[in-house]
């Protein structure tokens, strides 16, 4: 259909743009112009774009309709294509960090985490938290006193996980999940404790998978019925290599969209009918309407208390939203921090392996674990050391942190979440006297579309050869999703990594005035499922752009982001603040992130359903 | 025309192909289905491939025709993609090299490099050159001696390519030249040298710069005649620069391509009646029929004397093939080894400045004044040093030099030029015992194909907003092209840099048995261009395909090429021979090429239209 042109915009020179607080850069609100779609309707919608001429004319208007016609495929601009984000690695300029070589081993690396945390002890001088899940710290200090060992806790998360698949709760946290594996690996760490010879402290703790990694004994399915027969897993992904060196116990792999292909976390596959409500952990999930007389509720395997770490693969914010949706820490570090070995390919250039965590201290630890590089990453990655943040509240008053907040975008979001971040950042100026300085980030809605361009495109040509013979295993708004992903010319794909250098440079400008930048994690806190949507899944743009409207800089420019729970809506449903940094600012970042933290977990509330595992 | 499904090649992985001289891998030639059109059938073709649905069915045959669909758009393999050819800089492993600081000014790494040439003067007791062309260092020579100034150079040359431009010759070897501008540089270089401060050997050297490299006062036309009115030239590009401060001439702009979308060189703006029979320099320049009562020949500006260097920019062998085909010196370096600020971005992965030259040594001083990266540069690109050849025979020995040779494709040309460029082999292990080392390189007819898709989609993107607007002011061969470059798709695009992932790996698997690769430049000597092209340009990709077959790598793999003359075929059109080398192993491979020239110049012989221009 490349023969209907339409008028792209023509982009200004990085130079000529305002990037002030007056700046007269318009703020674009994402114009979604797809209707939800459920049930029947994405089956006919499926079957339509399947249909060679009139596939091509609807996905001609989706595209047009869409602003991609405008703000991506037509389009006028100077910049080169910038294809990864992959940025030359500079020393650290931070103060109040310990720098360790990047080549030590995991358990070496976990421990000068825990040194750093002891800096941490008198954060505590801060506000009772009113609700803490247990700790990375928590249980290596109770496998060490002998209360507890690792079987017993791992006995209790089988049971835990047993109970919550029962009929009465119906939720399915877990594809795929061997009591065998999990108890083999129980003992051994039992008997580390009894001989008084832990790994480190993350020996003995349970941490989930999302099925994007491949992690034996498992298959690794991406969320599907088939892709795990056409690629075998033979091997651990290096990161979960990294923490099993350190004596964690992988407790199985977690549920996931199929193929990644949407954000509702809905799968049709593995436990859909009430299961799949419980969209778990690591991932998509969203909401769990557990039964009629609980209320709605959010519950990732971390969130309920199953395991104070998961892993998940942050793509287009697919750690950081269900960590922000469900109230807890999520950390996706600088593209090629954590190597990406034994990641399904679903995307080349966006996904990021990322951590869920109880807490920003229990983040770091995973973080330490995991990062450095590997010999055969690009030389621009090369990291001789990995700096760990010294964790004292002392510190964050010294720090003056600058937090560019970009007021249009920032308030793209509810009411309540609006008023919920301001709150937050209005805390960390009152405390420590840090900095807000007004910015305008231009054409944030064309770089979500650049985005979703590039990973539509990439997750295609990944799955192309695969596609038609399995395309009846697939779910309805997956094959929806295929054809639109499918539906992009190179010249588009191009135009979508020139604005990806077009926005680098305007990040790094902003980064010239502001250490990090600040915005809510999501602009909506966690919908509801509705009914319809459990067979075919459900097409819901509208709610998915509000979703992932904060996310992007973090894939595609590759910038490392957290977020931290600050609050709750009305509803009792969590809100998250996100702190972007520049690349390999981790450092910065956990430090921010843990002063955060320190200065709203008086109000964090137990969810409605939690696992107490470690519970005497 | 996604819909129509093809069925696609399934890659074995790298590990499991051989890469020995019994390798079982099937050496596919080139499999061209498109007839040579010129004429009113270009014409016709270009309408049909530009409206719309019938320009899609004819496009989705060609592709299928052409195996596209079948050996890149619908294959099955499992390397991710390789964006951009660019290799973490290594430092020299050889001996017998001269490594100065890259940051040093052109002008003194100009001098090392003649310094590296003394050594070679006992190159002089090879047997005597039967036609050797004036070289930096002659004129250089003459210039400090007072024989000669460069004003009077200056003279002569305006003088040369007035009559090479009059209506007996009709030759147009620039698209842009000023007379004025010419004098002034020459006057300045004159005083300079009067006042015995010549910036450097290159001081009053006459270069010539392709017409797709910025270099004021001139507009860079790419060979269009609208493109320089969208995009200004406001500064000379790096490249240009770092000559300039070495006070070389800059002595026009050379004809090219139209865009470079194509290898006939027929361009029908810039003096294409008979004029532009003559291809000239540089670039695409094929063959030129003088008059009906001169021989067929060919004539670039260096191989046509008027200079001794010219710039290229070789993104599918636009160094190399010209200087082949013309009978001197082509130098393409690693990717990044000269930035390319500057440069028209005509494609953004492929291509790269390079030098042809008179001679091997005037090539490496070239190379010498335009090496170094910017600190824009990605990281991997850092050189702290350009390391240069002490070239001296006595080396050539010493070496022990393995060149990898992969026999069915070696053997892929005209039976003339595979008994030639085995001749010069031969002499290389007879005179320096270096060894030849049978290997198989896999799969080249797939990178040609994924190398065209990559740079056709890169064209297109990059002048896609101004394609509509000029349509009529192209050519018709380059409207065709256009047409056929815009049809891909991201899923292609993507293949494509896998492929280009996957075929780094086997050469570098390659390089881990031989320290070079050695085939023949074309495939094929010049042929004749026909009157039917003159007004349309014509369809060649037979031809093309012969011509194109051994450059690849170096634009796709970025590696660093060399081509210098063997010989001659029947007619007395030049046979090139070409190394291959490990990225960064310029110093090598201009050994390598200086040792095979000292073998050949007793052969050389003087082109039918040649300029003097230092004669007394």
């Amino acid at each position: 259909m490349g023969f209907l042109k339409a008028k792209g915009v023509v982009y200004k020179p990085v130079d000529l743009v305002d990037l002030g607080p007056d700046s007269d850069e318009v703020y674009l609100q994402a114009n979604v112009k797809a209707p939800r779609m459920a049930g029947l309707l994405v089956k006919v919608f499926a079957w339509f774009l399947e249909s060679p001429i009139i596939g091509g004319i609807l996905l001609y208007f989706l595209k047009r309709n869409n602003l991609i016609h405008k703000l991506v495929s037509f389009v006028e601009l100077q910049e080169p294509p910038l294809f990864e984000p992959l940025h030359p690695y500079k020393g650290s300029e931070e103060t109040e960090v310990k720098c360790v070589e990047a080549a030590l081993p995991p358990p070496e690396k976990v421990q000068h985490a825990v040194d750093c945390l002891q800096y941490a002890e008198d954060v505590s001088e801060s506000p009772k938290p009113s609700f803490q899940r247990w700790t990375i710290l928590d249980y290596s200090r109770s496998y060490t006193s002998g209360e507890i060992t690792p079987l017993m806790v791992a006995d209790r998360f089988i049971a835990a996980v047993r109970e919550s698949s029962s009929p009465s709760l119906q939720m399915s946290f877990f594809i795929n999940f061997s009591v065998e594996d999990i108890i083999r690996q129980a003992t051994e760490s039992t008997l580390r404790y009894e001989q008084g010879k832990p790994l480190s402290v993350l020996d003995g703790v349970p941490i989930a998978v999302k099925d994007e990694i491949d992690c034996m004994p498992y298959p690794t399915t991406g969320g599907t019925k088939w892709l795990h027969k056409v690629r075998q897993c033979t091997e651990d992904a290096c990161c979960v290599m990294r923490l099993r060196l350190c004596g964690a116990i992988i407790v199985g792999k977690t549920n996931m969209h199929e193929l990644g292909a949407g954000i509702s976390g809905i799968n049709p596959h593995y436990g859909y009918a009430c299961v799949s409500l419980s969209k778990p952990l690591g991932i998509h999930i969203i909401q769990v309407k557990l039964r009629e007389d609980l209320p709605v509720d959010l519950l990732p395997v971390v969130a309920a208390g199953l395991c104070p770490v998961a892993l998940g693969i942050d793509g287009g914010g697919s750690v950081r939203l269900p960590a922000a949706l469900c109230g807890v820490v999520g950390l996706k570090p600088t593209s090629g921090r954590v190597p990406h070995n034994g990641v399904l390919p679903l995307n080349y250039t966006v996904g990021m392996v990322g951590v869920l965590a109880a807490t920003v201290e229990d983040s770091l630890i995973a973080y330490a674990a995991m990062s450095g590089n590997l010999p055969s990453d690009p030389s621009s990655m090369t990291m001789p050391e990995v700096c760990l943040p010294l964790l004292k509240s002392a510190n964050y008053m010294s720090f003056n942190i600058k937090m560019a907040r970009s007021g249009k975008w920032f308030d793209d979001c509810t009411d309540e979440i609006r008023v919920c971040c301001s709150h937050a950042i209005a805390k960390l100026s009152d405390k420590y006297g840090w900095e807000t300085v007004e910015v305008t980030i231009p054409e944030i809605e064309v770089m979500r579309l650049a985005h979703y361009l590039t990973i539509g495109s990439e997750c295609s040509n990944s799955i192309a050869v695969h596609q038609e013979k399995n395309l009846d295993k697939m779910g309805w708004d997956v094959r929806v999703g295929l054809s639109v992903y499918g539906a992009f010319d190179s010249k588009e794909y191009l135009n979508a990594q020139r604005i990806r250098n077009r926005q680098l440079q305007f990040h790094n400008k902003i980064f010239s005035k502001a250490d990090v930048i600040v915005t809510p994690t999501t602009g909506v806190t966690a919908y509801t499922i509705k009914d319809d949507a459990l067979k075919t899944g459900e097409l819901d743009y509208i709610n998915g752009a509000a979703l992932v409207r904060y996310q992007i800089a973090g894939n595609f420019l590759g910038l490392p982001a957290v977020t931290v729970p600050v609050g709750y809506d009305k509803s009792g449903l969590p809100i998250g603040l996100q702190f972007i940094g520049k690349p390999w600012s981790e450092s910065l970042l956990i430090h921010v992130a843990s002063a955060m933290q320190a200065l709203c977990t008086s109000e964090y509330k137990r969810p409605e359903v939690y696992y107490d595992i470690l519970a005497k």
